[in-house]
């Protein structure tokens, strides 16, 4: 049998930077998923082995069971209490992913398969089973793709656990138990932290429920969006250092603190109008077009701040000034420096003017995606491998 | 005799549309100026006429002294109280100006000739006279050009009525005699209400002492700067509706208090570092350098402030993301939406680097001047006219 999952990468709608000095965030899912296909071995199977296969980047891995279980054997718990990888698992885990020889120059998925291997053994045991993952998320573009990755890989692989119920007579993708999803977020989130360290839980967060987050010095709400929203994103395809743009920021909050600390107030308050905005009802044409007028100005406005903080780059401003010409507004998201942007697109622009923008940002090396914001979160898939 | 006066214009280093809601404004001189020569007719001359001669435009006007006098006899006091020229006055100054059949493309002038008139008669009197201005200011483009030359042709013009000092034995330009600033600054002031109805006062202040001015709630304080600064002043030519743009973000302010409201604290911050960061001394290359960087920060701060208040243009994110190319940074100057931006030309930074950036803005259709920011007022020079 086989157990599919998806789970969609993530925005930051507004107030990225400024959370990190007590402004008011908003983050909201995007359509665009992380899958991934759980297939158990059939009992005539000989093999024994757990593999991983990155459908994307036509990698490999496999790893014999008993490999596995030497390695981790001591440091798994139950699946009903979602466990860190400890410092010294982490070591163990390390020799399993050295095993594989990752081409030097992907070496940076070498957290990712480290996550894999924790959520493996954690939730579905030292049992064979064959993984194949494949994603229309950028990697490493602020997109949320590891958190995505995270929460696909738990999402599928706990129905197997025996944990958590699942209605599995239904045809066709279904969105995971509401009841489920809290013990699924943390285990995604404890893949998070082998990936990133010290994560927000934000990213895993949206890729879990959907819909759209607020958040504010750690504590996250859930809003329901009651706006069909749909958003260009472009890829720059410049990378960032996260870690030194954040520290730009607070630099020059040392050097400027009162004009900084009047800029993260006024993103504060923008993130608090879009996420009432977002969440009021449209009750016709007029009043959704009035609604997108008011969110591309707090976007406008968003980015204007981003931009007095630092974080923009070239290539984000090659973007601003090219969707500019054709009245669409554009915010960074995420990190900035690079990364990528978000152009609303009004849900009644035409196809052409898409087709158009899209052509001149391609032109410029960019990589485009059309988007629908805030829709689902995780969802699952069971079917019969063949 | 001769006596030529020349005047600067100005920039706005910050503040520009939030000192309409509070905050702080800092202007500065520049040194692109309006040159005005006045020469007496010989006692030997019949002519008996006022000349106007306008040089870059190839546009000449002359009024019969006696019909000046008809128009506007009963309405011009002493020199030594500037006094508003009423409507009623107006209207027979208007008289005098359609008498000469100015181009219908160049009939924005008409308030500029109208000021002429009125600052001519009012300060020189009903005698005959033959004005000659040129101006390296391009006109319309928020650099003053209207203040300069209220400023010019009042400076040129006092110290042929009497009521000024003057030591016409100097030789080469000399700055205007300080006791004498206040008068020539309130006809200025006089000519400007002519050709812009309600004027802050602030551009002919800057082009009449110079320097710098800090201006917030319509209080000016003169400040001095320490540091030598050169700005790329590039004009994108696109022409504004600055009253457009004032009530855009007046508009945006009340749909969206909160955050305009900080964004407006964030700029008065900004402004009140500035002229203090301008104020202080610069001992040796280092601290001007550290200086630079400082001013730099705060002027892309200030420039992201203006993007979140909505006033940039596609024109003004050209320049700026060319001059970020040479790690130049850029803000817009005055009203925005198109109009002029500055680059701090950093003291030290190559002449190669700057010929780069002015080619490539040139080549985009823009206008570049180099100028120094926080010079000399008006100045005078006597000679004989030959």
């Amino acid at each position: 049998m086989e157990v599919k999952a998806r789970a969609p990468g993530k925005i930051i709608l507004s107030g990225e930077h400024a959370v990190v000095h007590g402004s008011t965030a908003v983050a909201a899912s995007v359509d665009l998923y992380t899958s991934v296909s759980v297939r158990l071995p059939s009992s005539s199977d000989k093999d024994d082995t757990v593999k991983l296969q990155l459908k994307d980047l036509a990698l490999e891995f496999s790893w014999p069971i008993s490999r596995i279980k030497e390695a981790l054997g001591e440091y798994v718990g139950p699946v009903s209490t979602p466990a860190s990888c400890s410092a010294e698992c982490l070591k163990s885990i390390a020799s399993l992913v050295e095993d594989q020889n990752i081409p030097e120059a992907k070496i940076g998925l070498a957290s990712g398969v480290s996550a894999f291997l924790w959520l493996y053994s954690s939730i579905r045991g030292f049992v064979p089973g064959n993984v194949v993952i494949s994603s229309e998320l950028p990697l490493g573009s602020g997109l949320g793709s590891s958190a995505a990755f995270c929460v696909a890989v738990s999402a599928a692989l706990l129905p197997l656990s025996g944990s958590v119920n699942v209605d599995r007579e239904h045809r066709g993708w279904k969105v995971y138990e509401q009841d489920e999803l809290e013990l699924l977020n943390k285990w995604a989130f404890e893949g998070e932290k082998i990936i990133h360290g010290k994560p927000s839980g934000i990213d895993n967060t949206v890729s879990t429920y959907g819909s759209m987050i607020k958040f504010r010095s750690g504590s996250l709400t859930l809003i329901k969006s009651n706006m069909p929203l749909k958003m260009l994103i472009t890829n720059t395809k410049v990378g960032r250092n996260t870690k030194a743009l954040v520290a730009g920021v607070s630099e020059r909050t040392i050097r400027h603190p009162d004009a900084m600390s009047s800029v993260f107030n006024a993103v504060d308050s923008i993130s608090k109008e879009l996420s009432i905005l977002i969440q009021s009802p449209v009750h016709d044409d007029l009043s959704l077009i009035e609604k997108e007028e008011k969110l591309a100005e707090l976007m406008e406005m968003n980015q204007g701040l981003l931009q007095c903080m630092g974080v923009s780059h070239a290539s984000i401003e090659t973007v601003l000034r090219t969707t500019l010409k054709y009245k669409l507004v554009s915010k960074l998201t995420g990190a900035g420096g690079g990364g990528c942007v978000l152009t609303l697109l009004p849900n009644l622009l035409s196809g052409t003017v898409v087709d158009n923008v899209i052509a001149e940002l391609e032109s410029c090396g960019f990589e485009c995606f059309i988007a629908g914001i805030g829709g689902k979160g995780v969802e699952i898939l069971f079917g019969d491998s063949s």
